[in-house]
């Protein structure tokens, strides 16, 4: 309650994904006032509706600012989620979001579409734009790594998005590991040696990385990697087969969970490659740049 | 019955795999008379044990001829099986193989090794090694694939096999289609178009296959993939990805399961490959050719 007094909120800012939903109190200068968490995907959803989950999450700051206006960012817009938000398609500024915002009708919330790639090599992205430009004061001209279920490097040129491309590298992880022979070993232990050592076969491998796959197992049969470092050794193939698409020269800007940050800068470091690791936030500045692109909230 | 009275069988012999238990009824020139399939994998056995799978499915043969001697191959001789057979190293012989076979006390059947390839690239091999060996006859020298859950490219020189490389490629179809998003909007329909596609994608693909799984869903998106042949798509970059090991001349020789045998030749065919699939029976001749050089029948 103290931060309430000190700093007053002017934005609801939501990341509602398909694992979760996380609803910021943002201030005027895009800072998190309060946060709520809740496992309520789009995927995920609760006995109810997306409309129930919304205001659930909302109310107690709706009872206290009854105006406060709300902006979503993320799978809630996609055909799956509440509404379906078009996407804006690459080359995409800040500007050009904010224009093609979709509300969702009698609740006052407004979402950011996704951005598309068009072309021989299609891709989407949809609240990881929001991420990108939530980090506009580290860079206009870089390139930035948004690790998860599907990783998302983006190549962002004078403020606007202008290539990216997707790796399903945790989603893959998590079905080797639950559903394929290379899990059953597999322990809890955590091995940074045997990590390094997937990512320098990731980096030697020529045609890739799924004729290695076996390895994680045969290797382990012949008494070279220890079963509990599998699933190491593992991500260390995953993450280190996507550094073949980095730039030497890139320095990445990494944003998300700080330990999948931290994994993916080891990795980078052994490609040789200098990576900086973003401040938390980019979700909640992302969207309060976005809104008042948007004219929801004063400039 | 009236096979029986035309063929005299010499052997019982057990393809035993993970998954599932093949008996055959062996005649003199290693053709197959009778054959019993039971779904009793090493790791999907009935309440009981080995002993009693394994008497439950000779007994019948046992009955009418007590003194056939019974040779198994597969991972039934793994850790996880009934007795662990140590694996030949390669290059691995028939005659290695035959000196070397693991006995299960008290019952009368005899393991086949499976093989082990030591060094940088460890692989291993349990079962292949026979069927192998069964298409001695189709050649000496020869690039053999066995696709399947772990499919393998095996090289045999001189009637050795020298090298060989496992692909977790129906293992690992199986968990994307069946624990990831790129299962959801599939269908059961069949796209040879698709499957095509994701071969020659696969063979354009300069970095291997795993940045281009998310293809198979924003290619959806995008429209320009049908959401039913999502699937072949799949299945067409993990099978075409194998291919980049095949040498232009090497004219490989498929083993295995009809559908995927035809399967594997269309994408070899359009890699500009030459194969050619194995008749039926590899296993049943490649365990009567170990038993009769290990001298449990007459040679």
């Amino acid at each position: 309650m103290g931060l309430r007094i000190m700093s007053r909120p002017c934005l609801i800012g939501l990341d509602w994904g398909t694992s979760s939903l996380r609803a910021m109190l943002i201030d005027r200068r895009g800072q998190t006032i309060e946060e709520q968490f809740r496992p309520w995907g789009v995927m995920h959803l609760p006995v109810g509706s997306f409309t129930s989950a919304y205001a659930d999450v909302t109310s107690i700051w709706r009872t206290e600012w009854p105006d406060l206006p709300c902006l979503a960012a993320g799978m809630v817009g996609s055909r799956q989620g509440w509404i379906e938000a078009p996407y804006c398609d690459a080359p995409a500024t800040i500007e050009m979001l904010a224009t093609r915002l979709t509300s969702v009708p009698d609740v006052g919330m407004h979402i950011v579409p996704g951005v598309a790639l068009r072309g021989a090599r299609p891709d989407v992205m949809r609240g990881e734009e929001t991420q990108v430009f939530g980090s506009l004061d580290q860079g206009k001209d870089r390139c930035i790594v948004l690790p998860g279920s599907h990783s998302k490097w983006v190549t962002m040129e004078s403020g606007s998005i202008t290539d990216f491309h997707t790796f399903m590298t945790g989603e893959i992880f998590a079905a080797l590991r639950d559903h394929t022979i290379l899990g059953t070993a597999a322990s809890s232990e955590k091995s940074t040696e045997a990590f390094d050592r997937g990512v320098l076969a990731a980096r030697a491998a020529s045609g890739g990385i799924a004729p290695l796959f076996f390895s994680a197992r045969s290797l382990v049969l012949d008494g070279q990697l220890n079963p509990s470092a599998t699933l190491d050794y593992l991500s260390g193939l995953l993450i280190g087969d996507e550094l073949h698409i980095a730039r030497s020269n890139a320095k990445p800007l990494l944003i998300g969970d700080a330990d999948l940050c931290r994994r993916y800068r080891r990795a980078m470091n052994l490609y040789e490659i200098a990576a900086e690791i973003a401040a938390p936030g980019a979700a909640a500045k992302g969207l309060w740049r976005i809104a008042r692109a948007a004219g929801l909230i004063p400039g």
